[in-house]
């Protein structure tokens, strides 16, 4: 699976050190990262894509400072999504003008501190927070740099995006023209450039190729209504990673050529010329290189089928429980991380410890036979994994993350016993 | 909705104190509790039901020791299923005689400490439990009190339950002969009596008393096979609230003339005679007396589709979402609290703020036109929310949590703000 795990002697590891060690050391459940895992998806991806596109990472997908930092020492900038998420980005090292904040319910609050800290870009959303910006920038005596978010038109993108549906996410593509006028009027207010929402999960480089040729059209349309050059084009985020056994890679060989191909051809066009092209992946940068690790704590067959019980479940992992959204369901890739892969193989439903049936993390999973006592780990979890799940539901320990770098490894968010907090009100885990 | 809310010249307010000064005290989002709302739950439950049914009350539906306080206080006992749920019980005020635990993955640790610190009875729900079991009474010299979990066998409570179904919880049925033979030779576990899961969430009342008829004849069964009385007997929870218009309230006339019933037929058994017959709800109890409430940072319209987006949302309530589960799946009774009701209604979409589409929290709900600033309340919030949420999700601050009591509130977890917190590790908001 993905080259995470290295296999000695039937014990597995992830850069050069042993699961069981560091389970043995920061307890079950828990979630390891493999930094050289995060350097590698970046790095494939930077090589992949011309110089014009910058890459800007999702902060959401992972926000671990530590996490976010292996980005930004590699050159990504930081897209985030609430105030929360700047102080964040701050924290994992990004500078301001390399932070840009978009996100269809924006606090004034949030507003105001990241204009007073500094940021890149602000990807305005709605003409209620147009005016918010323009009042902002008024108090304070900026002048900010803003994005308009566009939410594309039915028949763009090729189907694969919710192109021409209601949302609330940005300005209808329909609606441009009045926004591009509104702006324009608005003093404290600096439209530097057009964000276009890509969609999710797509593993398609020609789909993605699509989404971004028509986020071109419209920085076109955009800089034909200005009259102006267009500074930064954002052609969103999406790109995928595969999660099950038909799936397979987002092939960045064509997706690099394509993306040549369109930074070419916008250039042709005089106001889009000088125009810096943003991607801002989360998942596919964070995702490969993360594993859930919990323990088996029972191997009971009902009724003819065998369940594993882990010592963790949804409360730890909700998209592993199909519980996070539709996009991806079910069944992500679970590994025995203590026998053998070339151990006979049983075909389990995997659960969790919370006395729900909901707490399923994998319904139908061949592995080497599991026996009480094993290590389990669940792959492709880098992304909307801990920060993403109902870690105080049932009330259990919350589990360790641990960053492994060649050979060693840092707990970067220490384990929580609930036992030792429970009695502090309703936040006993915080 | 549910006479929770008051309404003075258009402005709501619980138990006399106005909603808004609430939330111009503790920030929004926020959770509101009735403790008259709570109390009333209790008992309308305890006067329907017959005084040979005792109730415990479920605490995963709402783990605050001051919320299952108000139980406990009443007469309630708790049902856990963690080590972390123990102890809220006991800070709740509960007495350990009066705790029981199931689960399907129990910890030895959990198992270790709940026997050293004393409980009423341990639900056992496999063979390797019944052996861990074992091994802690005799390390320990103690006679543990247990009673067999069962999995109902196929044909069992009308079609209603899993019965039949491979599960994860308990031992199948079929498997009880072998079960209560296995435990008669542990010397150090007792066989008090049985727990038959219900299901989750039912409505009918006539559906509930087959499955509680069917846990009778599963105690009468298990009374032949060991010989001796049966002390105790768990019909389980799974007694539902309406959440839509098209939902009416379980009927507690005809669940508590149908268990008067049950419990004089039940005691016709000579080794049934003196048999304690226990319900565990949770959500019944604490699901009505709750409401979370976020404020409206922005109307917009998009292709026809007007969308109200609030200051908090999945994040905070992932089962408003629809994402906790498929039994309850969308739109939550939502109110507008801050316009009078006998206003002109709109339809619309109601949003959170995170950056995913996946943050959408009532999908077609007509309400009272709101503004920005209004406040927005989802009732029947009181069960499967806060505990049950990814409270880190994006990075925004948790909301405050507040228990309100004739004419005075009280904050009984405290907001967190997430700028403050932010640098701190992976855990921010902790």
């Amino acid at each position: 699976m993905n080259g995470l795990l290295e296999w000695t002697h039937g014990k597995s590891a992830v850069e050069g050190v042993s699961i069981e060690q560091i389970a043995a050391g920061c307890g079950t459940p828990l979630y390891i990262y493999s930094e050289r895992g995060l350097r590698r998806q970046f790095a494939a991806l930077r090589n992949a894509l011309p110089r014009e596109i910058d890459i800007f990472y999702s902060i959401k997908s992972n926000p671990h400072p530590k996490v976010a930092g292996v980005f930004v020492q590699q050159g990504a900038g930081c897209e985030i999504a609430s105030g929360g998420e700047y102080a964040l980005a701050i924290h994992a090292g990004a500078v301001p003008e390399r932070i840009v904040f978009a996100g269809p319910g924006k606090g004034r609050d949030e507003l105001e501190y990241v204009v007073a800290h500094g940021i890149g870009e602000i990807h305005v959303e709605s003409f209620e927070e147009l005016e918010m910006l323009e009042q902002i920038g008024s108090a304070l005596n900026q002048r900010i740099a803003v994005a308009l978010r566009v939410n594309p038109s039915a028949g763009s993108g090729g189907g694969l995006m919710m192109g021409g549906a209601p949302t609330a996410f940005g300005f209808e593509e329909e609606s441009l023209t009045r926004a591009v006028e509104r702006l324009a009027s608005c003093k404290h207010l600096k439209l530097c450039g057009v964000h276009v929402y890509t969609g999710t999960q797509i593993l398609s480089a020609d789909g993605l190729l699509q989404h971004w040729h028509h986020a071109v059209e419209v920085a076109k349309k955009t800089a034909a209504l200005t009259g102006g050059p267009i500074a930064t084009i954002d052609l969103g985020g999406g790109l995928g990673i595969p999660y099950f056994a038909h799936e397979t890679e987002l092939d960045l060989e064509v997706l690099g050529a394509g993306a040549k191909r369109l930074v070419e051809e916008a250039r042709l066009d005089p106001r889009l010329a000088k125009a810096q092209f943003v991607v801002e992946p989360g998942r596919f940068l964070s995702g490969p290189a993360g594993i859930y690790i919990a323990r088996v704590r029972s191997v009971k067959t009902c009724r003819g089928t065998t369940f594993v019980v882990l010592d963790g479940g949804m409360n730890h992992h909700l998209a592993a429980s199909g519980n996070l959204g539709q996009v991806i369901r079910r069944d992500y890739p679970i590994v025995n991380l203590s026998q053998p892969q070339s151990d006979a193989e049983s075909t389990v439903v995997v659960v969790g410890p919370l006395c729900t049936p909901i707490d399923t993390l994998g319904r139908k999973v061949t592995l080497a036979s599991p026996r009480t006592g094993d290590l389990l780990g669940i792959m492709q979890s880098g992304a909307y994994g801990l920060t993403a799940s109902p870690t105080r539901f049932l009330s259990h320990p919350t589990p360790a993350e641990v960053l492994v770098n060649n050979g060693k490894f840092e707990v970067i968010t220490p384990r929580q016993e609930f036992f030792v907090n429970a009695g502090r009100g309703g936040c006993a885990t915080a």
